[in-house]
């Protein structure tokens, strides 16, 4: 459960989302968002030519290079994404929040006692406001409920079931079409040159790795994420179940970054990518290896095509992923990357 | 820390293995066993025909050939190996006990505060007769002096050097060469028809992911293992640290093993390899699955060529690696393969 996250959740967001959430996601299944095939010469095709391109080529040719000084094994080369706000839109709420808060209806008809019962009475009783003022404990409980207490095969036939409809209130597409092409463009160049590519993620790792193969080409057991605890038993007929639990294992955030790539992957990443304060010490854990290591921000300074928020903006640190004034002198002062998404990419989308 | 397969340690082996114990290891580097090149036709060169081998066979022809009804594609093939007992020599002693054994001198050097405090005391004292009766609290604190508190990467470099120079006693080589050249087989048999395999070991994972890659050919994290918690924090020079705490993630042990399989890979494999009891929620877990799966047993049956133990031996279960009758009876009942080292092995090991 991320549950720490939550404490990033703008009130505001949260409210704008709630307005325009429909009461019930669209009907029609959407196209899968599918890797496009990307030949050499246009390895970065949707990347304005600028430092943050310059950044990744000069990484690449330096890792790869048989004649670099700081050539890395094939074996060894690891690269590591944050989701939210680095590979996929998180404005103006976390997708998994929305799935959480879409979850209760069908929750409640399984179990009427929490009918009458906060939040879920608020969340049921479809008054935005006071949705949106529901205190951190309450949006736990709801994290708990719609996240913990069925087994694992039913958590992830649900959350494809509702990757597959759902829409994001302001393009009105499915949140699974709202991926970065730039970032996608990554992906498949690192993973060309080499590179196991890894998505790290404050988010639920049962989550992501239900759509991440189909999304960004990424195997479930390369989803590190906040994870809960299971358990084994057995169901009525003998048949052997797990069954999520809500004991939390690995808050996959901040130092919980590194300690779940530790956990997950057992060795230093080269590059890592990220846009919050939750990715810095990731970032900072990956630039500690001896050699080259790409470390990049995506900064949101692109309110026509996507949203702005961080420094540049003056936006409050409580923002849905902060990008602070430290975060940004950190990278400016240890060589990281500083991705604008206003002049770096030529398109944000794949549909733009 | 694999604290609940202390449980496991028989008290004669334990001091079988003391009293063969080097003071020191040897000081010979020795010539890693690796992945042996295997053509198609000799794929399971060292396996006599048979139920086993045509098990697996059969699994690789009914989940490979796309004209099967139970055709797996190549993404979703997943295998997972238990290692004490199914890849390599658990006798008399779990291999990272005897590393933990080993390091006490170590650490007390560091810690003189331990010189003279139980159990440490009488590790040092080299009464074998009085460590082999070491109540298992106190053995549990010599995992935990030996295995935590340190970084990830001070750990790591130290198993490295000792793997490298410690002696199994009855033999007097490397563990590392006391690997089963039958199992290295289908390992590189699964492989090369598409599978992705995994250890998941109730051993730690850190001490397996050190020599997995080296051994069996199994990157560092396609290794799931029993897991500790890390705690990321900053050195004196500001510098990003990983240490190693005594807090337990997961005891990737019995119904621990399909937890963990669901925490590290998060899909249910199609073929699992076991030995003990341990390994009995995994082969459940995998053959609960829809279409063809592959559980094997390894029998240890070969008193000669390795050990003898086990339901055919009316050995008690507290026997390291126990393999029950029960589980026997559950192998025979679910159709799961039980290999017998004697009569399914042309050859235990590479030196063989």
């Amino acid at each position: 459960m991320p549950v720490s996250r939550a404490s990033d959740i703008n009130r505001r967001s949260l409210l704008a989302i709630l307005a325009a959430l429909p009461s019930l996601s669209g009907g029609v299944f959407p196209a899968a968002v599918r890797a496009q095939a990307v030949t050499a010469g246009s390895a970065l095709a949707s990347w304005n030519d600028g430092p943050a391109r310059q950044a990744i080529s000069e990484f690449v040719r330096a890792t790869t290079d048989r004649a670099s000084p700081n050539y890395v094994p094939p074996e060894d080369r690891i690269a590591v994404f944050d989701q939210d706000g680095t590979l996929w839109v998180e404005h103006p709420l976390y997708t998994q929040v929305v799935y959480c808060l879409e979850r209760v209806p069908a929750v409640v008809a399984n179990k009427p006692e929490l009918r009458d019962v906060e939040p879920f009475k608020t969340v049921l009783s479809g008054d935005r406001e006071a949705i949106a003022r529901l205190p951190l404990p309450d949006l736990e409980k709801i994290l708990v409920v719609t996240l913990t207490g069925m087994s694992v095969d039913d958590f992830n036939a649900e959350v494809k079931k509702w990757i597959a409809t759902a829409r994001h209130p302001r393009w009105q597409r499915p949140y699974t079409e709202l991926v970065y092409q730039p970032m996608l463009e990554v992906l498949h160049h690192l993973r060309d040159v080499g590179y196991k590519t890894y998505i790290v993620t404050g988010g639920g790792q049962d989550f992501v790795r239900v759509y991440a193969q189909q999304v960004y080409g990424i195997p479930p057991e390369q989803v590190v994420g906040t994870a809960g605890a299971t358990t084994f038993s057995y169901d009525r007929d003998g048949k052997p179940i797990l069954t999520k639990d809500a004991k939390l294992l690995l808050n996959d955030d901040k130092a919980g970054k590194p300690e779940g790539i530790h956990l997950m992957i057992g060795r230093r990443p080269y590059a890592a990518f990220g846009n919050s304060t939750g990715d810095r010490e990731m970032l900072e854990w990956t630039g500690a290896g001896a050699g080259t290591r790409l470390r990049m921000l995506v900064l949101h300074d692109d309110a026509t095509r996507e949203f702005a928020y961080g420094p540049a903006q003056g936006l409050p640190d409580t923002k849905v992923g902060s990008f602070t004034q430290a975060l940004y002198d950190e990278a400016k002062k240890d060589g990281w990357t500083v991705i604008s998404m206003k002049n770096d990419w030529k398109r944000i989308f794949a549909f733009d």
